[in-house]
C-alpha cells in the first residue's frame, strides 16, 4: 500500500501532539518533560518542542524550581489554569449562588443571595446580578476574564438553554436568562437544568466519581431527577430527560404532612424536616408517614431505573440531609422492585452541588471549544468565540 | 512548531484512507474512482491505490461494465457483501426465526420453527438448531461462511449475553445460549434482548429511520421496552435497561379480559384480539376496557419518556397489529402527561422485527471488529477472531 500524506494530515498531527501534551498536563498535574513524554506517549524531543510552543501561546508555564536537591533540578511545567475564569450560577427558588473558578474548575470564591419563589422575574434577575458582581469582586476577577458562564435553573430547559417551564419558581417560565447574562458578561453563556448539573457535580467531584451510569434524585418539596449515561448527563431529544417530577406517580406532596407530632402552624418548608426529626425520636406515626413517602419515591425511582439501568442512585436535594432516615427503607424498596438494584448513596456536595456542576460543565465545554482536534489549530490564550 | 511523525502515525494514515474508501463504498453503493474520491474526501490518486489494495484483500470487486454508452465506460467498484454471512435469530415464546443475510444485512433467507412457552430448554434449543440448519440450507450457506450470529431472546440478558431471567419462557433463565450456538457455528456469537434488537431494526430499517432518540414499546400479553439514544440501543450499567415490564405500574395483565362480548372459552392468547375486534364493531364495554388498558400503558410509557425524553415512541409487539384501536387514545394520554410529548407510530417490520434487528446488530458489530481504525490493519477477507 502506498502512502498519501496531505498538508491537512500534517496540520492535524501538529495539533494532536500539542493537545496530547496539554491533556496530559491537565490530567496528571505539573510534570517534567520526561514525565510528560511518558504520560502522553510521545518522544521527549517532540514534547520539548510542543511545550515550548504551548508556553509561547500562553497555555503552559514553567514552574519555579523547588530546589532543595543537589544539582540543577529538572524543570517542571503546568497548565496555566489562571489564564481564564469560569462562572457557575445556581438560580433556585430560595437562593442564587455564584461561583468563580479557574480553568481547571478550582473554586476561588462563592457568593449567595436569598430570593423567594414568589419574587417577580426582574427582582430575581437583579439578585443574580448582585451575586455575580459580588463574586467577581470577591475573587478579584474583572468581567472580561470570565470565559464562560453556566447557569443552572430549575425547570424544563430546552436544548437551546431556554427556560421553557418552571413550576418551582413562579414568574420564571420563558425568562430570557441567557440573553440577560450574555448582555452583562459578553461571554459564552450556557443555561442548563439544575438537577443535571448536580448530577454532573456528583460524577466529577462527589459521591459518583467511580460510576459511569447513575440517576441523581432530587428530593425536597418538589421532586426531580437527572440521568447520567456513560459519564455524560442525558438531555434527551429536547432537553426534558429526567423531568419525572411531573409524573402522576411522583405525587409526593402531601405524604409528609399529616403527622400528629408535628406542631400545627409549622411552616410548610419545615414540615418534612420535623417529620424526619420525629422519626429520629422514635415516633411511629412519623415512621409510617416516611415509609409511605419512600414507597412512592421508590415507585418513581424504579420506573427510571428499569428504563436506564443505572449502577448508582444518588439521593440529593433538601431531603438528602435526612439520608439517615430515608436511605435504608428506600434501598429496601429498590432491591425488591428492580431487576438489577442500583447502589444508593446520599449526595455529598450539599448546597453548592448545582453551582459546582455548572463550573464542571463550563470547564468541559471550554475544553471541547479550545482543545478539540476537530475544531481547529490551537491559538494563543483567549476566550473562545 | 516542528513536526514529529512516527511509524505508527503513517500506519494509521494508511488504515484511515483504506477505511474511508470502504465506508464511502458501503454507505453510498457502487461507484467510480472519481465518485469515491469525492465521497471519501481523498485525492483520486490515493483512492486508486487504496481500491487496488482493497481488491487484493478481497473486500472490493470491480463490477462488469454496464456498457450501453459510447467509448469505454468508467470502471465501477462495489463492496463484496457476499464475502461473508450474518445469522440473525429470534428466540421467542411461540416461535424461533432464523435469517441469513450478507455483510450489508440484505436478508437472503428466513426460516421459522414453532415452539411453546412451556417446552423444556432442550427442545427449544433443538428447534433453534433446526431453524438454523434449514436457513443455512435454504440460503445455500455453509456454516464456516457465517461470520457472526446474533440471537435475540426475551428476558433480562446481561452485558455478557447471559440469559439472567426470562419470565415469558418457562425453562429459559440461565440457558447457556451463546455457548450452544458457538459450539455449533464456531463463530462470534452475541445474545441480546429481543426488544432492544426490535428497536434497532425500526431505527435502521423501519419506522424510526429519521429518529435518533426513541422508545420501542413491546406490547402483547407481556410488556417490555427498549430505549435508543443518539442512534444506539441503550444497555445500561448491566444490560437491564428497558425492563420496565417488571414494574408494578405495568401490570396490564387482566385489563383486557372481563369484556362480556368476548365469548367464554376464548383461548388466553386470543382474548385481546377479540376485545380489539369488539371495539372495531362499536362495542362500548370493549372500548372502555381498552381505554383502561391504554391509561396504564400510558403511565408506564410516560415514566420512561420523562426519564429519557425521546422524540418517538414505536408501538411494537403483538398488539401493534391493533394500532388502529390503540394509537389514538395512547397518543392523547401521552400528550396530556408528557412535558414534551413524543411522536407515536406503529412498528412496520412486524414479525421479523427482532431477526432483522439481530442482523443489523451483527453487521454493525462486524464493522467495528473489521473496519475500525483503532483495531489494527485491515487484513484479507476473513471472519474476525
Amino acid at each position: 500500500m502506498t502512502l498519501s500524506v496531505t498538508g491537512g494530515d500534517l496540520q492535524r498531527l501538529r495539533r494532536l501532539n500539542a493537545l496530547a501534551a496539554l491533556a496530559a498536563l491537565r490530567a496528571g498535574g505539573p510534570a517534567t518533560l520526561t514525565q510528560l513524554a511518558e504520560r502522553a506517549d510521545l518522544a521527549r524531543a517532540t514534547i520539548k518542542v510542543v511545550i515550548q510552543d504551548l508556553m509561547e501561546l500562553g497555555w503552559v508555564v514553567q514552574m519555579d524550581p523547588s530546589g532543595g536537591e543537589k544539582g540543577r533540578p529538572a524543570r517542571r511545567y503546568r497548565f496555566r489554569a489562571e489564564a481564564g475564569r469560569v462562572l457557575g450560577l445556581d438560580i433556585g427558588a430560595h437562593k442564587v449562588l455564584a461561583v468563580v473558578a479557574d480553568l481547571d474548575g478550582n473554586v476561588l470564591h462563592t457568593t449567595r443571595e436569598p430570593v423567594t419563589p414568589e419574587q417577580p422575574r426582574a427582582e430575581r434577575l437583579a439578585a443574580v446580578d448582585r451575586a455575580v458582581d459580588a463574586c467577581l469582586t470577591g475573587s478579584g476577577t474583572s468581567a472580561p476574564d470570565i470565559w464562560i458562564a453556566v447557569a443552572g435553573s430549575t425547570g424544563y430547559i430546552d436544548l437551546h438553554g431556554h427556560v421553557v417551564l418552571s413550576r418551582a419558581i413562579q414568574d420564571w417560565s420563558g425568562v430570557p436568562l441567557a440573553d440577560h447574562l450574555e448582555q452583562r458578561l459578553r461571554c459564552t453563556v450556557l443555561v442548563e437544568n439544575d438537577s443535571r448539573l448536580a448530577a454532573l457535580a456528583e460524577c466529577r467531584r462527589g459521591v459518583a466519581r467511580d460510576t459511569r451510569n447513575m440517576i441523581f434524585l432530587h428530593v425536597g418539596r418538589r421532586a426531580g431527577a437527572a440521568v447520567v449515561l456513560d459519564g455524560v448527563p442525558l438531555r434527551g431529544g429536547g432537553g426534558a430527560a429526567g423531568e419525572i417530577g411531573v409524573h402522576p406517580l411522583f405525587n409526593v406532596g402531601g405524604l409528609l404532612q399529616a403527622v400528629p407530632s408535628v406542631e400545627p402552624g409549622t411552616p410548610p418548608d419545615a414540615v418534612a424536616g420535623a417529620v424526619f426529626e420525629a422519626v429520629r425520636r422514635g415516633d411511629d406515626e412519623a415512621r409510617r408517614a416516611v415509609l409511605r413517602y419512600v414507597k412512592v419515591l421508590a415507585l418513581a425511582t424504579t420506573a427510571m431505573a428499569l428504563t436506564v439501568d443505572p449502577d448508582l442512585v444518588v439521593l440529593g436535594g433538601g431531603f438528602s440531609r435526612s439520608a439517615d432516615v430515608l436511605l435504608e427503607p428506600l434501598r429496601g424498596e429498590l432491591e425488591t422492585m428492580c431487576l438489577r438494584a442500583p447502589e444508593l448513596r446520599a449526595s455529598v456536595l450539599g448546597e453548592e452541588c448545582v453551582a459546582v456542576g455548572a463550573v464542571c460543565h463550563g470547564v468541559e465545554h471550554l475544553s471541547t471549544m479550545l482543545f478539540n482536534p476537530e475544531v481547529g489549530p490551537l491559538t494563543a490564550v483567549a476566550p473562545p468565540r
